[in-house]
């Protein structure tokens, strides 16, 4: 298969490649470096990827930010970042893949568990990550050309606790490799509309 | 307790207002009727209402719209109308709102059974549910001054089915006054971080 992977650079991206790269044609795009760049904010720049591109039959978006602030200090311009980038920068991929992708592909977007098990500062990437779950599980169900769509939800990476552990004292890690794997189960199986919690 | 009722004239907050009228002070607040008129999207319109009414012990949002249309015809645009409206226009009132709540207040906001169990035309609806959902689990935890949030989640109420039965065929709808207890459990009981499925 040949497998866009949005965010191939960054620590689920990396991973992802490692574990699909050895069987499949890996397209490999970053905010700043890979084989291609991009800014998935920028619907121009998705529509002038996917041409360069050509047809492909996967794509897994391992990307997108969002404001982490204490709730006291979040506004409404700070939910507008994630808003607008982990939330509508995936859905822009869906939106305007649809038509590049091939029939009976696959779209796999970024979550996280923060949706259903919050922490401090996080009500923003709570929220987003409830938006691209739902969103998965209704777009599911009207894909057009027999395209499937999965999310990935996974809880704080091991090999992101460097960053990221203050954040989640207290709450048990998984290893990015454990991460790849459901990936690799969205892409490769025939299974869509499913959250794929890794906890 | 002094309940400010947003969304009152609609099918929910009709039934919200009958259940909390007989003991408590109801402001009740439509988009173009009701005690007050308010935009929930006019940030300006939300801090002018709150300054009228003075402080309160309880929000319930029962308002906020979003774009029903089949996937095939979404947009980029037309995601916004519900992310801007039923999403951050029911945010807006919980981050404006927190100044004006008294402690130990409660915010109440509505999202709906899409989120979980989509159907035809509601990938905005059931992205937008999603979202408050997510948001409400996370900004119980952070919340000042023991203030609580909680969310009702409702299936198609029986008494909307003349409007939207075709969206929901199939679907076991629920009558609107078994909606309408929901709320009383958020204002009245000391629960917080809930997400009430009324199913």
């Amino acid at each position: 298969m040949k497998i866009v992977v949005i965010g191939a650079t960054g620590t689920i991206g990396q991973a992802v490649v490692k574990e699909l790269a050895p069987r499949h044609d890996i397209v490999k795009v970053g905010k700043t470096s890979g084989d291609f760049t991009l800014d998935i904010t920028q619907e121009k720049q998705i529509h002038g990827l996917f041409k360069q591109i050509g047809p492909f039959d996967a794509l897994i978006s391992a990307t997108g930010s969002a404001h982490f602030a204490p709730f006291e200090e979040m506004t409404y311009a700070s939910y507008q970042i994630g808003l607008q980038d982990k939330l509508m920068g995936q859905i822009n991929l869906v939106l305007i893949g649809r038509d590049y992708i091939n029939e009976k592909g696959s779209f796999t977007l970024t979550s996280g568990s923060l949706a259903y098990d919050p922490t401090r500062c996080g009500t923003s990437a709570s929220m987003v990550n409830g938006a691209i779950d739902s969103f998965v599980r209704a777009a599911a169900i009207e894909m057009p050309k027999e395209i499937r769509i999965n999310s990935v939800c996974p809880t704080v990476i091991t090999e992101s606790l460097p960053t990221y552990g203050p954040f989640f004292r207290g709450f048990e890690s998984v290893p990015v490799k454990r991460v790849a794997l459901a990936y690799s189960k969205s892409v490769e199986s025939l299974q869509t509309g499913q959250v794929y919690r890794i906890n």
